[in-house]
């Protein structure tokens, strides 16, 4: 095993504008791969928009155009892997998910946000049924979970049982929770002894603020990177004998009382 | 139900000094009750002190006193509770243990302190076989833990499924671990929706140096009274109706997704 550089892509995108958004993430992986990133992650629902002003109807229709083909394209041009925020037509409904395309462009692994939060995603979506994604890169083992579930302790640290060295999140995060950005997330980093990649949206959407402060955080809770507003790419490396040696300092994993946990 | 005034108590207090102890108790007991605090909570092993230069051997004679008797005393003399540290000496060993003293000095409730952390806790206790302790005062729901305990998210969101308004955490936390009580506390109350008292040693004992850091928190992660280093009191009001539109603001406890956790 060795450190790998990921990246984050944190940007208003453009609602509603499939096309555009793959512009912006063709120009986004470019920029990471130049820097030697092999992996990059984008916000939840970017590739379509997450809180459009034609709600379900205009989601559908985008949901059921080619998004992982050309978005598999731009992995593959690149030559790193892309944690893509986009739906999911499934034949019961649509779900909101993140595909992990590996650097030829394949769907490694595909994951399906398990809580699902408020109106918004409740009148869009169907919940999924697994409590994260995971996925085997680079000799990294890498947890999936997207905006609302990184809140729920219990997720990372299943999460880290498993094995995770980074819990990757695509999200977006809007006004008032800022303490999930600045706070919460290194919280989960520092209790789980695991890399987390926090990847928001900025700006502004039909109805949604976003609060921006995209982060990566080291499992000891260190802030690796991260930015407030605006349309920013933020990098981390991940090194897995650093999650080792922050699991020796803070045994949290082993000293926990599973006798006593219900 | 109505709001409750409560205290912690910070100090560096007297290691192996019982007497001296219980005269800062009375002391700080005073203090808060004249300011209308109705619970007083001390550090963890607040009464014997905790890392004593005599280890075993010394803390095991200090255990073998009346510490209750005149603590209750103290209690009773100010009319307020008090969630006292101290050693609990039990056939089988020693519990790092903390008494909820009601306010005619009675013993309401003893918790053991389930996590021990590290070396020291392991060198002189046996572990506790609750995960959290639970008293009914003054129409709230108090949850007691002890320091590492708290650490572990299992632990609050096991006392807030439970119904706690309340977590009070006595505790000793040492360097290099600032990031627990700026930020995991913090953290803890938010995601739980729970009053958190986290009352700290300040100061040095044998081979720790304490943090400090003492906090109050409400359930949405504001910091109601905190105070860096040094002997003193912090106050918070402990409302019922605050912790229901908490729990209404975010709605974690009901978007659990218990299907899908181990």
């Amino acid at each position: 095993m060795r450190p790998v550089l990921i990246a984050g892509l944190q940007t208003a995108g453009r609602p509603g504008d499939v096309d555009g958004n793959l512009a912006l993430l063709d120009s986004a992986a470019a920029q990471a791969a130049a820097r030697g990133a092999e992996l990059l992650i984008t916000p939840e629902m970017f590739l379509t928009g997450y809180d459009l002003a034609g709600g379900l109807p205009e989601l559908t229709a985008l949901a059921a155009r080619d998004l992982l083909g050309p978005a598999g394209e731009i992995a593959r041009r690149h030559g790193l892997a892309i944690l893509l925020g986009a739906p999911e037509a499934a034949p019961e409904g649509l779900y909101n998910a993140a595909f992990f395309l590996d650097e030829t462009g394949r769907v490694a692994t595909r994951y399906r946000k398990a809580h699902l939060f408020g109106e918004l995603d409740h009148g869009l979506f169907r919940a999924g049924g697994e409590l994260f994604g995971c996925v085997e890169f680079r000799g990294l083992r890498i947890a999936i979970c997207i905006c609302y579930d990184v809140e729920f302790p219990e997720t990372v640290r299943a999460a880290a049982l498993d094995g995770a060295h980074l819990v990757a999140v695509p999200t977006a995060q809007m006004t008032p929770f800022t303490f999930v950005a600045e706070q919460l997330v290194r919280a989960r980093a520092w209790e789980n002894q695991v890399y987390l990649a926090y990847v928001n949206h900025d700006g502004a959407e039909a109805s949604l603020t976003y609060v921006g402060r995209s982060s990566i955080v080291a499992p000891d809770a260190t802030v690796l990177d991260a930015v407030g507003h605006g349309d920013a790419l933020i990098y981390g490396t991940v090194d897995p004998a650093v999650v080792a040696a922050a699991r020796a300092a803070n045994p949290y994993l082993v000293d926990r009382r599973r006798d006593l946990y219900a």
